[in-house]
């Protein structure tokens, strides 16, 4: 089956499971796996607790419905995961966000992106460079995506605002960071696209970074870094792409220069060395050409190092020994090191379903953290 | 055998022998090789010619007293391959000069060195970067060697004056140039080496430019590029020291710099990413411990890859066809395309040895060039 949008019953449910606090987006895919549809999920979310995990309330019916309205009054709207405007390489990524709020034209998603990202405190040169290879890409048909901040992020999205410029913003869609690029804003929201995972009116905060370095990664074929200070936030950024086996380039520059640090760092460890867009492009020939696989049903195709197990939907498991026991020696594997899911099915004698089931309630619980690879972690 | 310093009757004959025209490097050696001795070696000559290939006359023996003369009065001296203060690394190069003129203090010749080149017109950072990676190396023990020229080279040179500098030009070791660097000349031959292929006197040209770039990779365990624009001699150097087998470090620059093309080529190609000299220790760490093997004499260790039927000396070979023959058989086997000796021994249905006596013919005549991999050309 080829991507299809939601109905608006649909939408209105992936919007209420997702926003309901512990449904992460790996626990939210989890749930659509174990219980075929997010409604099902909604209606199972009350029955997922014993004495031990304990849900959260799921996001109000009309919350949600109060949050669809604004998206509507803003000219914003709801993309949510499989449906044709979420970006093919972002339904890839085991933790890309089941709904994504878009201001602008939703259509630039489906094409093919590279990120362009780099240091806030950007020298006149790389400035030039980010908005010269920017450009480049946009020549070459390529959508550039980056993270609206001061510096490198803002001359990569003015270099590309005639051909293609999106931005992933840390809090809602609605809030302009930092105010300095109200213009660039508005040019985005009018001629590119403003993208959000968190709701609108959400001011960013220092946490929300490297969430959002995430999806611009996972949007991207490959990240490009343009002067970065060692330990930097392009560094997150960088980090998620080789993560999500994305292609990573960086800009190289002199030793004297501390905002160098980070790119010479990256190109030390294997990055590819950038100095114009041919670079990219020579390197993502490939990838760019290729058309992406064709995508199935979220139920069919959900983000991938999932055991094959849990893929199909099946009913609860039943188990040799009690719920409330095997929750015990579950919870005597975990500890705040990650671990593998397929580990603890060996170590715990049960069926993969029974873990999986167990697994999600203390999800739900919020007592454990799902880590990328299959790992999960006692909070 | 250690190495040996040649009694003053030997050094005369190398010296001959080595300043004879039509007599380069390889040819060198493989009279070496063939006739035992320097002196037995300028006893062939006028034997080594037919209708066709007629060899230059040898240097005579007055003109090499007179240059020997010459070096002790400037407080120069001769060092011959195999000698002890002869480069270990450089004795390995298939076509290291057979004898260097040696000014000022040739016990830097047998300590580790590293090669430091770049842009003549260099930028102010270059040239910081340059002296500071020079002082580094020099502080973990390593002497310098670098090519005299502005800019990099002699910025490198300066950074490691007090710890071990070796110039090496492409004139005479007397001829300062550029004549801007007297001092730094001065300097080095005080405090440091100023090394020479050829015979005083000699006004460097563009052609001795590549030769004796040779010279430097060849004596270093790595070359460092600081800066060099695309198609600049230093990626001469960098070429050597890649078909030498020596390590390549570039130092990253902006791509808005052209200064910088050079060594952003050479990083996309493998060199080794270089911002401070622990990058160059790191990797050249264990080259660097480690003592070279002990050398053998010059007549039973030359230069590598030099087929092993050719290294022992042996009588002339009696050819089953006659020698005219012979030689037209092999001039016609030959081209401007250099053709691996081994591939002539088998079309030539000849013995190696016979070939090897040919091509010596024909190589005292100038008809044809050696290059390294024993390749053979027609001039």
């Amino acid at each position: 089956m080829a991507a299809r949008e939601l109905d608006p019953q649909e939408r209105l449910d992936w919007l209420r499971l997702a926003r309901t606090e512990t449904v992460g987006p790996v626990t939210f895919y989890a749930m659509l796996r174990r219980f075929g549809s997010a409604r099902a999920a909604l209606e199972a979310l009350p029955r997922l607790s014993n004495s031990r995990a304990r849900p959260a309330p799921a996001m109000s019916r009309g919350d949600a419905e109060a949050e669809l309205a604004a998206l509507r009054r803003l000219g914003a709207q709801l993309v949510c995961w499989g449906e044709p405007h979420y970006p093919a390489t972002l339904a890839a990524v085991e933790d890309g966000p089941p709904v994504l709020t878009v201001l602008g034209d939703p259509g630039l998603l489906q094409m093919p992106m590279v990120a362009v990202v780099g240091a806030r405190n950007a020298s006149a040169n790389g400035r030039r460079l980010a908005g010269e290879l920017a450009a480049g890409l946009g020549e070459a048909g390529i959508i550039v995506v980056s993270g609206m901040a001061r510096g490198i992020d803002a001359a990569a999205h003015l270099g590309a605002l005639d051909t293609g410029s999106v931005a992933v913003v840390a809090g809602g869609a609605d809030v302009v960071y930092p105010p300095e690029n109200r213009g660039l804003y508005d040019a985005l929201a009018e001629r590119g696209a403003v993208v959000a995972e968190l709701p609108l009116g959400t001011e960013p905060q220092a946490r929300h970074f490297p969430r959002r370095n995430r999806i611009i990664s996972g949007m991207a074929r490959g990240v490009v870094v343009v002067e970065a200070a060692a330990k930097s936030g392009s560094l997150i950024t960088a980090r998620f792409a080789l993560e999500q086996g994305r292609e990573v380039f960086a800009v190289p520059g002199s030793p004297l220069d501390p905002r160098s640090r980070g790119c010479n760092d990256l190109l030390r460890n294997g990055a590819t060395l950038t100095e114009t867009a041919a670079d990219i492009l020579a390197q993502l020939g490939p990838f760019l050409q290729s058309e992406m696989p064709p995508r199935r049903t979220p139920e069919r195709n959900l983000p991938p190092r999932l055991p094959v197990a849990a893929m199909a939907p099946s009913p609860p498991p039943a188990s040799r020994i009690p719920q409330d026991a095997a929750l015990e020696l579950l919870v005597e594997k975990l500890s705040p090191t990650p671990v593998a899911v397929d580990e603890l099915v060996r170590q715990c004698h049960l069926s993969a379903a029974s873990i999986a089931t167990l697994l999600l309630e203390l999800e739900l619980a919020g007592r454990i953290e799902r880590h990328p690879g299959n790992l999960v972690s006692l909070r």
